[in-house]
């Protein structure tokens, strides 16, 4: 079945006849067109018979039309053309991702018109893999072990975080990548607390945690890997969180079947922490999905009550972060097999000195 | 006056007692604290009075609040926090960029709710610099002016658009830059053609133009120039076009002054490329505002017809793109000041060859 033809299935399921995306990686999925739109208009309605509109600013290079094409020039007014293209008196499905300056105009103008929702339409559809899309994530995964190996061996006296994650954007180009998926997280010693530390000019010290959270693009899809390690010398308490944590990286990957609920996965995890007497230290979900983008739409949470299928690649990624001390994240994408999942990262998880 | 002050101002303008305010770099701009908010919601709600209120999920690392603030938790309601805060009977500006995710969930969950469009209360204020901004914004085009020249000594038989793109991210970090303010757009020959063309694998070859457009972030504002340069040996229409986009680049630089309005400076450029016959082919405005982010609210476009004021900073660039043949764009930053303006690029526009 077609990606369009899946989609339009989920339209019929939400009840939908016309949905409108905006987001350009699901109309690159959609229909094969990539566009850099800046702040100018660029959406693609999807009716429910199939049919495609797209409306695309005058200014885009398109190469090749994937379907009908509505242009607009800087000084027409886009919303107008939209207006004349759907059914007024029929609900319009809206991607999550539209920006106000758009939406708000499309109200102003269709007084009445029933507005909700409808990005699950096709993020439900992203969210499966088909196979050209797992050899693609696999490969930045191939990537993203090749490179964090790199950044490990490259980790010296003196080092900033800043001057890491640089080395590590310069060997993702060197790899064959086509850059980063997010800047990298790295994070020496305390600054390690912080889950979402951006780097700084900390400069590495005997005893520092060293965690690196990474990932890069590779012909459009997404790697995201953590990895921590130690700089020189470590204690128990740090080996104890480190173990606790892999165990809980390990354990919710060895649960992961088809059918079961994303929040099953989060909670296998984060009771290996809690009991250990660490949960309120475990501050975030446990995954997140990922393609496209380095943040897809679904979550492995508590409160994302979703049923695993084959196809789905998600991140397992357990923390604990320990403020004014050091931080702990591990975190692979797995792959879901028919009877279980692949780890797509194979790079070792017991934890590791640097010398 | 205060920042808050000169938006309060505006907001009475527009007749507004409430606004939301979501970009994360206004919110830095009004507040000094920057959030990495992902795709969690981070608002900031401004009232009639001055009052500030911000909503920000737990797990943001805010060291200072600069405000009263409500925290919310992955688990719960964000939207009907708000509804808490607001006057649901008043009406309530929105952000141009919020997304759909959020503001229809708001609209469903306070019927009658009037809306309108209120981020030009802050960009208006954003698009006058003050005195630290405008010297961050001069250090910014000090490093890119620095870096366009490193960029031209590089260029060498063999080189790909992607590798001397990828040599100007990493001089920006050399030169003490904090990265770039966008990708680099470098076009050889006929992709120059593309006024948005993305680095690939294309090899330089003699007679080449070689059009590079590259801006980098300093202490958070942004940078942006182009220059157009020729390989090895050019032609009498190379240089024919490149003499034209220059005198039009001058000719709008040398009119701007405070009062007149930004589309006769746009005029004044498009005028010289019109009269030479190859009006059809400068397909762009002739520039956009800057500072924090590289593309911020304001036109230089026939279009827009607010006033120039002084401490506004804006983009002066015209381009000629003649497809299958070659492209030259021509761009620099200006600042406005109490009879004319400044301009921030220092780097020569006269063609150069580079052998």
């Amino acid at each position: 079945m077609t990606r369009i033809n899946r989609v339009v299935e989920k339209m019929n399921e939400a009840g939908l006849n016309q949905i409108l995306v905006s987001d350009p990686l699901s109309i690159k999925f959609l229909t094969g067109t990539m566009v850099y739109a800046g702040e100018r208009m660029y959406v693609l309605l999807i009716k429910g018979n199939g049919e495609l509109v797209l409306f695309a600013n005058r200014l885009f290079n398109i190469e090749k039309l994937p379907c009908e094409t509505v242009w607009y020039s800087d000084n027409e007014n886009s919303i107008e053309l939209i207006k004349e293209r759907i059914n007024v008196s029929e609900p319009l499905g809206i991607d999550k991702e539209w920006p106000a300056r758009f939406l708000i105009p499309l109200l102003d103008s269709c007084s009445n018109l029933k507005i909700q929702l409808s990005s699950d339409c096709i993020d439900r559809v992203r969210a499966v893999k088909d196979e050209d899309e797992i050899e693609k994530m696999k490969e930045a995964s191939r990537i993203n072990d090749m490179v964090i190996l790199k950044a490990r061996d490259h980790v010296h006296e003196g080092i900033t975080e800043k001057e890491l994650a640089a080395f590590i954007d310069q060997e993702y180009l060197n790899c064959g990548a086509d850059g980063n998926s997010f800047p990298a997280i790295v994070s020496f010693g305390k600054t390690a607390a912080d889950p979402h530390h951006m780097p700084d000019d900390t400069v590495l010290k005997d005893g520092d945690v060293i965690l690196i959270d990474m990932g890069c693009i590779k012909d459009g899809y997404c790697s995201d890997m953590t990895r921590t390690f130690f700089y020189r010398t470590t204690n128990e308490k740090q080996i104890f969180i480190h173990d606790l944590v892999r165990t809980a990286n390990e354990t919710a990957e060895s649960v992961i079947k088809p059918g079961m609920r994303l929040c099953d996965i989060d909670a296998a995890a984060r009771n290996i922490i809690s009991d250990a007497g660490y949960g309120q230290y475990f501050t975030h979900r446990l995954g997140h999905f990922i393609g496209q983008a380095v943040h897809e739409k679904g979550d492995v949470s508590s409160s994302f009550t979703d049923r695993v299928e084959p196809g789905m690649i998600f991140s397992i990624e357990p923390g604990v972060y320990l403020p004014d001390e050091f931080g702990v994240r591990i975190e692979d994408l797995v792959l879901v097999t028919e009877d279980g999942c692949e780890v797509l990262n194979k790079v070792n998880k017991k934890y590791e000195i640097i010398k």
